[in-house]
């Protein structure tokens, strides 16, 4: 049964999408570009840009400091600083990542090799033993190879990303001058450059590689598919030193400053007098952005692995239907040009005039995409799929219908929009739960922290219901294919999802150039009102990342579980049940060393701004300048450092798990992990920004509630400071860490499954 | 083969225990009567009982202030105070818990009834049909009753835990005049008091149910056994109103005690002029007190009941060996001699000297105890159990030898010291762990929340690697039934254990009553050292609760899946899968609850006590009495009023899951909330002990780095309340509640089975 979309026209399709999205990326950036950060000595700037969407008449604020060329200088310093920092930092950690990436690629190669004794001999099948399947040396070779790839890309993916938000940050501060709405667009779009290029660019390397495989091993779809989660696994395994290292980056100079400044000092943050602000300023685009980034490029990989390893042994697999084979990419081909539109909406369709328009218009963004995509999911759907076909469901053949494969993937849609609205009602200052957490800050800080805890854990509810449904409709219809196509679904909208996510930290960075560049409290006031709505965004976006990665996780665990040739994973036997409560014990373990990490490294940083306030006179007076480079020294230096005990324990507990205890256990380990992993993190994400957003709250006293609370310096206030402090590694570092656990632990099981069900168990052997 | 030991000399060794247990109790309360509460008009007190120990000679330390008559008199008046809070409060709860009990019960009778249609024929057995069984209505009936007998003597061992704790904490403080040693001896022998009369209690009723049971069902062990786990059901049920009930009442009393007068007011703790001072010596009495002996007894009843109900079907049961069927109830008997001798070594054996040697002395009672008891339980297996012996487990018959039962229980048994010890290395301020915490408050309470998190997540790692090999061992070996040996052997030191636990709350009274009747400061000191170390074995305490909760529920859980008739519980499922993730979420959403019930309960008496303050004239002069009364009445409302919600949402669950989704869902919601539960409930449990004790090491100052963060008053010291009032419901209300979270669902889906595997599900029926 023919599907409608010929091969040749999906050879086509996938492409022109990936490009058309590289292409609009670039559009965007161009017009971001013409912002200008260099000082211009002839008019003031004016002209095309100002006019470009049109609606310039509508804005009611007042253009400010429009003509003071010093304070453009003093922006592109700024940002040098800043770009620079960033770039430092990458680097170094890309020294380390590279080393790690050659042991490991070497790892992946002998593991795998060993299967069946490194022999070049083509084998029959796995799972239709009347064919011949190219050898296991051969899925060696190319795993590691797109293990590789996969790495490289996701390194390049948070480069990128890191680039376009430092060239962004004081392009926004600069536009804040002409009104919050101009501004809002040039964050907008910066985020929409990266959104676009990361999603483009993972999917057109992804695209790719598959074909170039595909000329090795020909008709052995099973052996090509099974080498493709090497990508995955390169993909999530940078996204682990993106995240973490990046995390503990962050936080540490963040809390570093904070602590000494706002505490000790009494200075506002983000003062240049400050020596950690540019640290804490670095640390943003290479937590936020570039961890970010990595991190939901992993799970797009990994998903799509997922979907692809398990889709191979179906009957697409079988009889070679290459459209309905690469009915994942196809998805995310479509979802590139949904996105594209609903960019529109924010960018060209309508303009935002006033405050209180921009956390609407990003809510936006979410449900225009959500709602456009399940159209697009249709149609996909429809043209691509025969209207039955098979799936393999350990052991059993499933028939699955088209419309039943398109609920899976919408299911897993409308679950993310689910989340990222229970997320932005438990995190916005605009309703109860925040202003809740705000009031209690009247008693201390103690009922803050209180409060802010039980609201994280309170918030986890309707996002683990809205993740049963979907595991539980995907799971029923198309078992773990239908999780896979689920996760792909929550993932579809990738490229508004970093664009809006992206969106918050430059935002911040923005904010912080105004302070640092000493331009007025009107300004400042229009940056932190982006950054509000950033602070809501990230939350929504970590919520996002959380809840794709729960569904990534279950169907890679699926798949290794299906190559290891496991048919049950029964909680009765002693062998999973340890498995599983050592496994949900892990997040507790990697969250006290990456809090711990965030806490020594803050530490650090604090002892070296008291000495330098201490020693270097002048400082406070602002008549010297403070020694911003050791700051970003200890920053980078920390995080490096730090990052190893966690990432160590992430790479190492399959390796050891399923060598020594086999597969049954390594089974009740993922699971265990990725049940109380989505928790931890989901409550610890939402706390922080909770946190964060009622210190906002009091700092901006919209509401009469809001001005019981301040002014800034208030008992209050200070008890929020606290709480904003405390949040800060939550949902930063410990919190968006745990996704990078769960899921990189699954897909290295995944990977290394052929040789955990050949060699694995070792401990119970020999007892 | 039969075994050493006669059916008839077991039906005599079992309640001669009992009674002994009861007995040595008696003798301690008598001993601690002897300290007098009433002035005395004659002479001062001197004479038999001073020199009880024989070592006076010895005691360095000064007696003070013994003359002075109006002490005791004040002692006397707030003892009272304490005692009719405790009790009001208590009876007030008993109402709600009647109503609860007489609805539940009749839920249980319907739900059982109605298996089989309340039919009163009798039926052929599950597992040997060639036999007849008594009829499910039998069930009903039994069950029912056994559900209210366990219920009764929970509440009296709560109540009378509570009745004994208040009885000696002013005995307590008035020995603290004679010296540091005598105080400590008067607390330690309360404790036992409490510890012996609740696990001879515990199993008297048990025996003396079992043998009147027996006079029905005759040779029906299945359905006598199945019976009898309605005395774990209704022990477990009491337990959660007086965990949450208690735990709500006191951290609501102790936090907004502390919140308006340590933060507010600037007077210390336990201030007499504190409104809610005496509320806050009631809630150690009714929570910590009466919920731990509460929750004790309901792992007890509930271990016991699950070992039972699997041996039942073993070939114990079905050859009718009454002495090995009683094997659980030997080794409690055993526990109860066992723990005798232990606890001469605190009173009798040997004396403290110094403040130094307190702790010590409470850690060598865990230590004599668990070496004592291995060499008990080897005796018990040797004469009660034949060489080999078979166990049901899930469908195959298992062969099991009496030294692999024997590891089983001695497995359990020492995982418990294992626990208690690394509990106190992570809360005890003696070890880096809790110095480090205090350490981090130089920086503020935001570093040291950080801190604090941290080294509780840290603190789950070796516990739950002893809880896996305490599971992996006693699984492999014999299957369910070893699970629930293993945690009967965590639990044969109750009586030391509760003895050790119960100390804490009574120093903890004694030096609140020291500071309200104005005794001199070297007397609060002393009762400080005492309280110090009664945090630390407040948190074994905790450690070890948990610790057998994980094991009685996992027992619980595979004694509710071989009723249910379940062979395999495969995470593989969608219906497994969507019951592990929302079962893991239980936890959390359970803890928002009971954190936000004290959040609010704790505003409450906050507006009160400031109420007091600003309209009482002189009351902060000393010049005017508060009214403690109104404080008492808020706190006991508040909880009465907060614990419906957490309460509903345990008690609801299983019968709604199995009911609707029927007992696969329900078998992935226990293990779920199990696996995460526990992480949650260890790592709350040892954050707020730590808090609580860095707190203390500052105040206490005993070293150079203390003296360098106090003294009381300092910044660091400043930051280290604030933890330590974070910490309160961590370790007083959320975390310990999980116990009763994951063991009373897991013990009602038992209870239910029958009922779940007949009608359940209806929900996967209807579409």
């Amino acid at each position: 049964m023919a599907v409608l979309l010929s091969t040749l026209a999906t050879e086509i399709v996938i492409p022109v999408a990936a490009v058309i999205g590289i292409v609009f990326s670039l559009v965007q950036w161009f017009i971001v570009s013409r912002v200008k950060v260099t000082p211009e000595r002839h008019a003031p700037p004016a002209g095309p840009n100002s006019n470009k969407n049109g609606f310039n008449d509508y804005l009611i604020e007042e253009e400010e400091g429009l003509h003071d060329q010093n304070v453009v200088a003093k922006c592109a310093e700024i940002q040098n600083a800043i770009s620079e920092g960033a770039t430092s930092f990458l680097f170094t950690e890309y020294q380390y990542v590279g080393v790690f990436m050659v042991v490991f690629a070497i790892l992946i190669f002998l593991f795998l090799g060993s299967v069946e004794g490194f022999s070049t001999k083509s084998q029959p099948c796995t799972y239709d033993a009347q064919r011949t399947c190219k050898p296991a040396l051969a899925t060696a070779v190319f795993s590691t190879v797109a293990f590789v790839l996969g790495g490289v890309t996701s390194i390049l993916s948070g480069f990128l990303g890191m680039k376009i938000a430092t060239y962004a940050n004081a392009r926004t501060t600069l536009e804040a001058r002409k009104g919050v709405g101009k501004a809002f667009i040039v964050a907008f779009r910066s985020g929409a450059v990266m959104g676009f290029l990361l999603a483009a660019n993972g999917l057109l390397v992804l695209y790719i590689t598959i074909n170039v495989f595909k000329v090795y091993y020909g008709d052995d779809w099973e052996g090509l598919f099974e080498s493709i989660t090497g990508y995955g696994l390169g993909g999530s395994a940078m996204a682990l030193f993106g995240r973490v290292g990046g995390g503990i980056y962050t936080k540490a100079a963040d809390v570093g400053a904070d602590l000494v400044g706002k505490v000790e000092r009494n200075i506002p943050e983000d003062d240049p007098r400050n020596p950690a602000v540019i640290a804490d300023n670095v640390g943003d685009n290479v937590g936020d952005i570039a961890g970010m980034g990595s991190d939901l490029f992993g799970s797009y990989a990994e998903s799509s692995c997922a979907a692809l390893v398990v889709a191979s042994i179906s009957s697409f697999g079988i009889n070679h239907e290459f459209t309905s084979m690469l009915y994942p990419l196809l998805i995310s081909s479509m979802g590139i040009l949904i996105c594209l539109i609903t960019t529109l909406f924010a960018t060209d369709f309508f303009e935002i005039k006033a405050v209180k328009e921009i956390e609407p218009a990003l809510k936006k963004q979410l449900i225009i995409s959500t709602v456009l995509m399940t159209v697009g999911i249709a149609i996909i759907s429809w043209i691509a799929l025969p209207s039955s076909f098979t799936i393999y469901n350990f052991g059993v053949q499933k028939v699955v219908k088209n419309w039943q494969l398109f609920l899976c993937v919408a299911v897993g849609l409308w679950a993310g929009l689910i989340i990222g609205f229970v997320t932005e009602y438990y995190t916005s200052n605009a309703y109860s739960p925040v202003q809740d957490v705000a009031d209690s800050c009247r008693t201390g800080a103690a009922t803050n922290v209180i409060f802010g805890l039980a609201l994280g854990y309170k918030s986890v509810i309707i996002p683990i219901f809205a993740i049963a449904v979907s595991i539980f409709v995907s799971f029923s219809f198309a078992a773990m294919y239908g999780i896979a196509v689920a996760a792909l679904g929550m993932l579809s909208t990738i490229a508004t999802g970093l664009a809006i996510d992206a969106y918050g930290p430059i935002s911040d960075n923005a904010g912080g150039i105004a302070e640092m560049a000493g331009m007025s409290h009107r300004i400042r006031e229009r940056t932190d009102a982006l950054d509000a709505a950033g602070n809501t965004t990230a939350a929504i976006g970590k919520g996002f990342a959380i809840g794709s990665a729960a569904l990534v996780s279950l169907a890679l665990f699926g798949a290794f579980v299906s190559r290891a040739a496991i048919s049950t994973v029964d909680v009765l036997t002693p062998k999973v049940f340890i498995g599983l409560i050592v496994g949900a014990m892990l997040p507790y373990w990697f969250s006290a060393m990456t809090m711990k990490s965030v806490g020594s490294a803050a530490l650090k940083m604090v002892e070296e701004v008291r000495r330098q306030f201490n020693t270097i006179p002048g400082l406070m007076e602002g008549t010297a300048k403070p020694d911003y480079a050791t700051c970003v020294k200890i920053s980078t230096d920390a995080s490096i450092k730090e990052m190893i005990p966690p990432g160590a324990l992430v790479i190492l507990t399959p390796l050891i798990v399923g060598t020594l205890f086999g597969v049954e256990t390594l089974s009740g380990v993922l699971a265990g992990s990725l049940v109380s992993g989505v928790q931890v993190a989901i409550s610890a994400s939402n706390t922080g920004g909770a946190w964060d957003n009622a210190k906002k709250y009091i700092e901006a006293g919209a509401s009469e509630h809001a001005r019981t609370l301040g002014p800034k310096g208030s008992d209050p206030h200070k008890a929020a400071v606290i709480g904003d402090t405390i949040g800060d590694p939550l949902k930063d570092t410990s919190g968006p860490s745990l996704n990078i656990l769960i899921k990189l632990m699954a897909v290295e099981s995944l990977v290394f499954a052929p040789f955990f069900a050949t060699h694995g168990g070792l401990l119970f052997k020999i007892f």
